[in-house]
């Protein structure tokens, strides 16, 4: 049943259309979190992203398309986010057990660039006949190419919005004139934040943010203004004001692998900072399935308290 | 949790791509029968096809579009069926609380012809901004103008497809070469389900058949092979088994309002005879908000059972 | 200022877009009834309808197209509606002055036929290029044509919606099932407000109507339920809620050039009985431009009382 | 393997594209008589055209449509052809093991007329995404309607061959100006032949001729030049040589149920008088699958003699 | 007769029309080791890649298009490949002799650059119109235009696969950032395998890989998980994977042109590894025709083993 805190979600959208609404309705309402209006996404790219090997060695069961529906499915997620190929081999066999995010471009490190740029992968009509309730779309803001993805996500997002799909937009900041600590830096976080809002994301995924100030001018800023940042919680509650002031869905990733203490304490600071959940890749996908199952669900523990 | 039973009948839509095959499920997986493998729906069409007044002035409540929603949401139906302006005044209000299907065209009786031919009043684009698990389409099998609606839904339902959305066909035989009597005649009703099931519709939906045989090339064929007709369940069962071998799913109306008891009678015999359920509109619109869930609720149970 | 009243009509229409939601408050935030949530619009399509001369030789001044934008801006009037041929000629020299309605379809009398079509005359593109805030189409429930002009409604109102204009819907009762009196029956009446609801519109225009009942499985449902229909009160309040329970905009005309005594008693009648507004044309452009400031100054005196 | 003889009917398609003569190639290399260039084909339309009990209540399993497909590939088909609903619902299961020919256009009996009109019920794109090798088509040459249906083949015609597909041509005598007897009449199946290869059929299907001349005018002409049409051989030599003089593939059907030995008294008239093969529906779903097989082994048999 | 594990191939790709699945049939169908589910395709794109005199002066009856179809068909492969120029040529030829593929970008050493990108040289349109059971597309991993490929594989993919079309992918890592050694290298090979399957691919091909590894972030992963990768069916073991764990078609290509020994050595190598296939191109068409029907025979017997 539609919750309270989902209809005032939705209700930062006016004038979207029923459809991208419904989209929106179905991501928030699925799951074990369904109805808090928090997130944990299953996000599977790293095939693409970077390799094989490098993604699924470690867990052989998970080269298997089939393994990360049955993942997303079992330990409750709201959500499962792949590039073509993976969703293509398994949205028939799981029409309608869980809502499916297309990524519509991605990047390989085949070759690697200072100045990334994703190659556009699949349509918005690949998302509709696979029966995806968004698309996704990564941008590397600071990059030297990210006018191009820009561009891009505009003529995209507006196809996608008129057929009633939502827009989820992977916001990470990397280019040459960009430090690899600037990279998670809170004044570009935010800053990366604030452009997919920009751009029209209804759903906005960002790193974590680190205490580090990238830009000189940004410092300025923070420092006259007094922006409390010393605290995880502090620093996602500013990622989540640069999103709107709250009005657009902001989720968090926790990168590379991490120790589990580590990964939960921070998901406790994104909760407390008000951020609107998790989106949960190697961390899971990369331990066998149970572990996955297990960890998943004591994040969702976090976010439903 | 998608069913055994939802998965088997998903399988006899092989080759349908995974938009269509999700919103077959999103109609099957909704409401109080979700996972049952059958329907209850509330269709809301009457205020065009038959006035305002005669339609909704015995319940006035149901002249707001809103009403209807929350009348299909509080009963617990599969699905909530409109014209356009119908779904457009609340779609984005229930965005997410209940899967719709857009009725693609519809007739009036303002202008009352022999051989009907319903108006196309609205487009696939339409059910995808609206966020529609499916469109709608009315035939009129033995009138004169039933090959436009064929060709009509032909290229609709092609279009829908290819975007993913499921295709509910109303098949109601009515024409100046068939009786009163003839529309609900057995043999004509089982032939309009086939109809509808040739031209592609995922969901059929017609009038519980009289043990009436209206065309004499028919009734040499039933007596020949002793088809069984005498009770509704046989009945019911003919026509299911001329939609594909039960291999589509065939719904039911029960037309004007009747008395309850008579009404539950029918639903028990289409639930024997192996029908996918019920199509009730006046029967609940045209009573009191509670009173209608209140029946819905038994015709559910009896489905459920 | 936007007024709550404006907010509340508004909000009729969740899920349409900004730009349509914009257009619809330019029509409501207008000349002398802006805010009140009330209409009164300068309509001139005779000219195209019934002939020049029929039209303006009573008073030649409205042979210029300029004439009636001035008309409409002196009067304090909402909105000035017409076909493409009079907007094009002055909708430059008045950019701003007041909102437009480009009239997408007319009819003329040099064919005159029993089941009515009228002809597109003009494009979404126009109105767009004309800065019009709203198209208009004609719908004549009854013809025997009825079907082909609502599938061009259907693909010219998703145009416009889709590029942010409101559509006005003119609903005239009018075909060979129809008695002349039965073109303003109540149940008639109020049907094709229900019709012109369910295709879509954003306003409805349809004739005040008469206490005649057309139909007769319709007077059996206004006399069961007692739909109240003696007083002009009455039947507004019932074509009223006939579109969506008072959910879509609802005009009303008084037609063919009337005593002003009888005119000013039908619009507090409008009024009295919940009506939006009324739709004025031969009534003020074929008496001189002073006295029809004056008579539709009284009209908005009512309208504002 | 490619036989001389399927290579030398394929020459009689020069200028035809690759696409159209693999797939008329499939159709010849086929099933048992693959190679001979001799044709069996199972055509499965009766549901549409007839109603479902007057088609399988004497054979219930061919309610299904799965049954189709097992019994043309148990006996040994070149193809089978059905409307859009029946090959929907086994294409992807039988996939590669049997040629499929979609019909674009069916009628029903529901509404009969003099002058019958198919509907357009299937398109070009169906049969692509159905991997259909030919698309099929009836004309009712005799009609009042036949124009309406030689305009819509020109059509999709076209759009088939640009596409590589194949085109299968019904063409059934039939209208107010054409007696009963006349609709089997050797002058009128000539003719009949004769329209479908004008108007660009590489397989043609008519109904085996009777010695009846229907046209006065055609009567003078068969008798002047001593047209041989005593014996069914001579009638099929004659209809083959009205076939553009036996180059283009045209195959005979046997109608309605008939005794064996009279059925395949006819086939061996067909393969003497230099006929391509037959479409065996009724006598051949209308018995028990093993009985069918078993028939349709010894149709076979005579065409491989 | 469709076999049990051609079947169990096709399972693989469900949600694909009956189209795309008619299409993998035909060549899993096809050829001497028809029903296996083994591949051995004959690809002769050289004469474009490479230029005339080092593709065919060693064995000049090779300069003539329709050599190759008889040598595909005299040595009974799954299919022949080629582009458009010697399709052309002889498809009507060779029509429903033997499945094509069409390749839709060609590349020559006209212009070598270090980052590759391949030309479209040919259309959906075209493969449609010549009977081509596929598609075939280059994409270069790790060249800097990889983006440019992908995106327009993207594009034809999606097209091919609404008419029917299966989709075949050569990824040939090659680029300004690998060097010579790691274009075959382990890593980079399975990557290529993983990317085209992710863009939708439904028949792989790499070439061979060695055991050296190119990646410094692979390595770790490799030594880590201790991936074995010491002898070649180890690596076409740990490709097949990459390739959804064996759920997609994973062929593979010897490269220039070896002895005999060492290449069926390799071939050994592909069949103990659960590889699919070999599409075997100089080693081919580079010798006189009866040598190299006797190796592709030879290299059958392996695959039938």
């Amino acid at each position: 049943m539609m919750t309270k805190r989902v209809k005032e979600i939705l209700n930062h959208y006016p004038g979207e259309n029923a459809g991208v609404l419904t989209n929106l309705a179905r991501l928030m309402m699925s799951g074990r979190l369904g109805g808090t209006g928090k997130f944990v996404i299953l996000p599977v790219d790293q095939g693409f992203e970077h390799g094989p090997a490098r993604s699924f060695a470690v867990n052989p069961p998970a080269y298997d398309p089939a393994y990360h529906f049955q993942l997303a499915l079992d330990a409750g997620c709201n959500a499962y986010a792949a590039p073509l190929g993976f969703l293509e081999a398994g949205a028939a066999e799981f029409a309608g057990a869980i809502p499916l995010i297309l990524k519509l471009n991605n990047h390989d490190v085949l070759h690697d660039e200072k100045d990334p740029l994703s190659a556009q992968t699949a349509s918005v009509k690949d998302a509709l006949r696979l029966g995806a309730a968004a698309i996704g779309f990564t941008i590397y803001p600071g990059s030297s190419n990210a006018q191009i993805m820009y561009s891009q996500l505009r003529e995209l997002a507006l196809e996608a919005k008129s057929h009633g799909l939502a827009v989820v937009v992977w916001s990470y900041p990397r280019g040459s004139d960009i430090s690899k600590e600037g990279e998670t830096a809170i004044d570009v976080v935010a800053y990366a934040a604030q452009i997919a809002a920009q751009l029209g994301a209804h759903v906005i995924k960002v790193k974590a943010p680190s205490s580090h100030i990238e830009l000189a001018e940004a410092k300025k800023a923070y420092e006259k203004a007094k922006v409390p940042i010393e605290t995880l919680a502090d620093r996602i509650r500013h990622v989540v004001q640069s999103s709107f002031n709250g009005k657009r869905i902001v989720i968090f990733s926790g990168g590379a692998t991490v120790g589990d203490e580590q990964l939960l304490a921070e998901v406790k600071g994104i909760h407390e900072g008000g951020g609107f959940g998790s989106i949960v890749g190697r961390n899971s996908f990369q331990r066998p399935h149970d572990k996955a199952v297990e960890l998943l669900g004591k994040i969702m523990s976090i976010y439903a308290s």
